[in-house]
């Protein structure tokens, strides 16, 4: 399940509260493209920002319209408690996998970190993705410690917001479960040509068909051709882009991010407006 | 009110949940040694580890025992709605002030923070210290962004983590009813030598003498004498270090802190009491 594109919608807010019709429409295109995976509540979907009871409610609606794709869906909380509810709540919903990464306060220590992950992954019946994500957690992975939870049962996947230099040394101390996938949408193709197996994607949560083509193309032309578009993720950070191109589109509702955070205004978004005309994103 | 020494004392919990007996038993000695304001639910409160409902009972028990002194707690929080709610809590509990870090998940632009204060003010009857914590929240307060959020009603004093190098320059931009304090134990001396109003002490919170003697003898030799203990809370997080202090004392149950936070173990904890016996703090 962890191979392939796998898509990370945006959860659609309507006044604040989930936008199930919203939310259905979303997926509805990235169901049908046939995509490889469904990974909701990502940080594009503003996990960090909803209730476990709306987590839970997101969860279901979207096993619900996935079809045979398989969902996977975030169960990062500061809480432990909060952590492992959601799990059971994922796993009853009928999740494929879920993903994880070290959500903290206070910068969190390896040891800490392996704490975490052990604690959690006993509680498991699905296989989980690590998620290093040192931009929104304050936690960067050393390689022993990805080495050292990756070994734990349960876990099939990490998602990786780099390439790592020594990729075969790496893969080669990872056990044969577990894939490689890539963060960073602008660095897809380059990953998965240096050998990552999933892209963990924000563009496929509302471009699947442009997502899969770079995917699949497996040649660098196809994503050199969006990068006008990586260039405003780099900069403004992908939720805030991909929410503009959504409200534009009218996918969602307007302002559809979780306060305060805002979708880009103003002139990068009439910049993206540009991009997204002369693209001709699908 | 936001000046001298504000004490952040530990939230000690009991198997995940708030241990009111010893919170109180931790706040006697602190108000008794007459400390200028209590900063409760502070990072070193584990405030964002707690949920709205046990920060509100925390907040009261606090603002029962504080006598005359001022009651300080946190409001940060991930959604806005927890925030308003906590900011309400804690005006019907009765305490004096609030302080508030942009806590995020994803880093938030400039513009983000600026209308989560504007927009968290409004609703205030008590003033608010600016929390700038870029260790805990990825987010660093330019000097712009101080003076714009400083201007706003009810702002009444800033947090920092570090004395500006131009801090005439910084002083002069800010209002005059808004005071500077320090966090970080072992920048105190200086930055209250160096004119900071306000010291927001993890020290004070259990040991309330020690702090006051620093910051009352306008001299560096007080706190140069708990180097050993600076050098710690430096190494491994103030919180780490205090919380192994209160349990080896007794005045916590072990494990105090949240998980999968740890308060230091083996080797550091042996060092940290070999330095309390020597400094025989009280």
């Amino acid at each position: 399940m962890f191979r392939g594109v796998s898509a990370f919608p945006l959860t659609p807010l309507k006044n604040g509260t989930f936008d199930e019709q919203a939310f259905t429409h979303l997926l509805s295109p990235v169901v049908e493209a046939g995509v490889d995976s469904l990974g909701i509540l990502g940080s594009t979907g503003s996990y960090a920002y909803l209730t476990v009871e709306e987590r839970a409610r997101v969860t279901r609606c979207a096993v619900e319209h996935a079809g045979n794709i398989p969902v996977i869906v975030s169960i990062g909380a500061m809480r432990l408690d909060d952590i492992l509810r959601l799990a059971d709540d994922a796993q009853t919903a009928g999740v494929s996998g879920v993903l994880m990464a070290p959500v903290s306060y206070q910068r969190l220590t390896d040891e800490e970190v392996f704490k975490l992950y052990e604690t959690v992954t006993r509680q498991l019946s699905v296989p989980l993705c690590i998620y290093d994500n040192p931009a929104t957690t304050g936690f960067a992975f050393s390689n022993e410690l990805l080495f050292a939870v990756a070994s734990l049962p349960y876990v099939g996947s990490i998602k990786l917001g780099r390439v790592p230099e020594d990729l075969s040394q790496v893969r080669a101390r990872l056990p044969d479960t577990v894939t490689l996938g890539i963060a960073g949408d602008w660095r897809a193709a380059s990953a998965l040509q240096a050998g990552f197996d999933v892209w963990y994607s924000v563009l496929a949560g509302l471009f699947p068909k442009a997502a899969l083509a770079i995917a699949r193309s497996g040649k660098s032309t196809e994503s050199e051709r969006l990068e006008p578009l990586w260039d405003l993720f780099r900069r403004y950070g992908s939720v805030r882009v991909i929410a503009a191109a959504a409200e534009m589109r009218g996918k969602v509702a307007t302002p559809g991010l979780p306060f305060p955070l805002q979708a880009i205004q103003g002139e990068p978004r009439e910049a993206l407006s540009a991009i997204l005309a002369e693209l001709e994103l699908a």
